[in-house]
Order: structure tokens, then C-alpha cells, then sequence
């Protein structure tokens, strides 16, 4: 992965998701929802590479592959197709294209939703690595959207320094990143 | 998968999995604990359809088919076989079977049943969707099975709704379940 | 597996995983630090069998089937291996010899750590059964080790009981372990 220019903003890739917003019957509200939160969140100078596709499997790959292999970002996240129904394929895309998994996103997730709503159970969202990429899996919701980067981003920091991605802060009115003494 | 008849009690699917209640050696105490439970956490009318098979992958696996694809059960309730011994391939067989898996069932029953016991991360009890099916692994003992049906059994009728499967309704004294407005 | 002999300490296998440990450029802290752990937790003599492998799979691997199948350890401890860079692959070897995962060791023991630094989430450390052997994957700085099975321990003389393996008895003063009367 090439560094990004020390003077720009670092990319973060964000796809969302969902047929009827790929079909433009829908508003996407996942995508800005995770801009709002990264807004508030990162201190880091950082730009959206944004994206909308449908709930192929297919097409969710290669948007995973091109943000973590030609678009320089070291963090992905994804919105929406992470239920039960038939049409829900984000986890079984995002394993597709990951070396390792880190199953401990998934289930602070869960357990920081289930505290908002009893059907936080359903959502099968996980996170994994790509070379110097972190994918992680988020709800549509944009209120379920920041339940869940707030419960799990204090880790995200130090989790791209350890698989070589770009250095990043965040903000520490909203969120206290850690960096274990090594 | 066919509709049941509208003025017929929904079809449920419950297999007891056991070497000896299967034999005979020993009575079934997890299939009449499921329906105690059920008969208390549901208002719309049911009926169960229940089987005892031994712990045998393959037969285990068929009667997951049968009860999904041609008993019209929506939802299916497996008792016994999550443990660590080498007879126990309940949570093996309900991968085999299911297109998708529900990771956040089994995490949340066990931390439920993890208040009573500490052995309860010895279970290594599953969900997953199999067509317009889900399928839960429950614990072998009444007063576990009881737990861990209260841990989770507000996110079912709403997930039964996302993957096509028949509608049921909690009674709210037991069980206040959930939809979420979409 | 041969059963140790009545009169022998129990073997109880611990293995280091780490390049810098086995290249001798880092101390071992994580063998010691299991050592230290179980000797407080465990009533029943016991001996370690330790050894220091490299971050290879495949060595990590024979490492474990040779404790396992060779010598006569029912409980196997990793420490190292488990975070997210490219060189961490002790979960993987650990799933790639075990004939069945045990989720909930994880899961409990990510959620144990969570509550002493918000990075937890990176270790993907897992359990699972080889044969009449648990394996699980602990993390390699001892404070964590201990943390790590403070949460777990008494889960682990039933686990053992039910896969064969050798009875084990914990300290109380340390860990009030919990067999289910059956």
C-alpha cells in the first residue's frame, strides 16, 4: 500500500450497502450517517471515498478490494446487508476478501446495541483485515450507525498501527483512543 | 415454502438430540421443556412438531431439512448435543443445513446462562437460517433451555419477518417482543 | 491418550508463541506468566511442558499435536499469536487441529478483558478440542494471561471431565470451580 501524501487528507473508504439506494428509490442515510460520526470522532484530517452497490456479493468484493488495495484506505466501513434476510451478503462478501477475522468487533457490537434494541441479535456484522485494511461491518441505521463506532473505534487506532495502516487520532472530546505502552 | 392454513396453529419444529432419550435409556426432558416455554412466551396459536434423533450428524441434518422444507416450521428448536464430547454435533449439523448463520443467538445465550453457571461457555450452541427457516440451538436441561429462550426470544418474530417465515406474536407477560418501524 | 500415571504430576502444556522469544532477542514473559497463574489456580500437582515456537503455522500446529496426541496433555495454553498483524496466526493454527471450536472461551474472555483496556477486541484468541485435549489461545502479556483465566478456569475441569480427559481440582482460594450434577 502506498502511503498517502503526509499533506492530505486521509481516505476512508465508506460503502453503503443496499439495493434501493444503489436503484436511487432511497435515500442513503447509512453513508452520511458514517460521515456525521467520523466527523465527531477522528481528529486526523481525513476526505470520504464513498461508495453505493447493490447486495451482490460480487459487487460488494470488489468495492472491498479496490478501497483496501488501490485506494490507499487502511480503513473500510460498510453499511447495511448485514440481517438475516436473502438478500443481506455484507459478512459473507467481507470474509471473502479478508486474510484474518476479528470476531471481537461483532460481538461488542452487538452487545453495545442490544442495550438500544432486543433485535441487535440479528445482525450478523464482523470485521475483518485486508492486507493493510481494517473492514468493519456497521447497521443501515445511522442512530445503530454510531452506537457501534462509538463502542468499538477507542481500538480501531491502534489496530492500523499493528497491521501497518496509516496513523491516525481521534477527537478526544468523543472518543479516548488507547495505544498499549509496548 | 407453503403458508400454513390461516385458522391452523403454526408448525414448530422441536428435535431433542440424544443418544439415550433416543434409545429409550432416558426421558426426554428437553422437548417438554421447549414446550412449557413456548406455551408461555407465545400468543399465537401453535402446535409442535417434535422429534427425537440420536447424535448423529447426518440424522440430525435431515430432520433439520424435513421440518424446514416440507413441515412448514419457520421456526426450529434443538435441544441437546451443543457440548464439548465427542458425541455432541448438534451446532455442526445446524451449520451444515443453514445458508446463513446468526452468530448473535449463541453469543447471547451464552452470556445469559453464563449468570447461572460458569460452565455455560462450554456450550457451543448456534443459529442460522436455512430458507425461510431459523433454526436455534438450545441447552439440554429445562431450567438452561428457559434462559436462554428469555435471552433471545424478543428478536424472534421480527427476524421470522425479514426471511419470509410465518408471523407469530409474544405474550406480552412473558415476552415483549420487537419490531422495529422500518 | 494414556492416561498419566496416578502418581505423576499432571502435564500441562504451555506453548510461547512469538519470533522475538523463539530468536532469543525478547524475554519470555508469557510461559512464565501461565506458570505463575496455574500454580495458584490448580490444587492437583501438575508439571508444565513448555515450549517457545516461532509465529508458522505449521510449527505452531505441530506443537500442539505433539502436546496433545504425544504428551498426554489434556489442557493445552497458548500465549502470543492472537492480535491482528500479518504475523499473528495462533487462532488459525489452533481451528486448523481442533475438531471442534469452543466460541464461548473467546467471547468470555474479550468481554473479561474489555473491562481493563478497550483494545480486547483485537485478540482473536478462540478454544477448541483436539482429541481428548482443550486448547486455548491466551494473550501474551501476563496481566492479560491472568485476566484471561480468572474468567474461564472453572469452566475447565468439567470441559475436561467431558472430553476424556485428565480431573483436574482448583484452589479455591483462587477459582471455585463447577461441575453440573448430571
Amino acid at each position: 500500500m502506498t502511503t498517502p501524501q503526509a499533506n492530505l487528507p486521509l481516505p476512508i473508504g465508506i460503502i453503503t450497502i443496499s439495493d434501493r439506494a444503489y436503484r436511487g428509490e432511497y435515500e442513503d442515510k447509512g453513508g452520511p450517517g458514517i460521515i456525521a460520526a467520523l466527523s465527531e470522532l477522528l481528529e486526523t484530517p481525513w476526505q470520504p471515498v464513498a461508495i453505493i452497490v447493490p447486495d451482490e456479493q460480487e459487487l460488494i468484493e470488489n468495492a472491498l478490494i479496490d478501497l483496501a488495495d488501490h485506494k490507499q484506505c487502511s480503513l473500510i466501513l460498510t453499511t447495511g446487508g448485514t440481517g438475516p434476510a436473502i438478500r443481506d451478503i455484507t459478512p459473507e462478501a467481507t470474509e471473502a476478501v479478508c486474510q484474518k477475522m476479528m470476531p471481537g468487533f461483532g460481538e461488542l457490537m452487538r452487545i453495545a446495541s442490544l442495550k438500544e434494541v432486543p433485535t441487535a441479535i440479528l445482525s450478523r456484522q464482523t470485521a475483518g483485515i485486508r492486507g493493510q485494511s481494517l473492514i468493519i461491518n456497521l447497521p443501515g441505521k445511522p442512530s445503530a450507525i454510531r452506537t457501534c463506532l462509538d463502542a468499538v473505534f477507542a481500538a480501531i487506532p491502534y489496530c492500523l498501527d499493528l497491521i501497518g495502516g496509516y496513523r491516525i487520532e481521534t477527537n478526544p472530546t468523543f472518543c479516548k483512543s488507547f495505544r498499549p505502552k509496548s
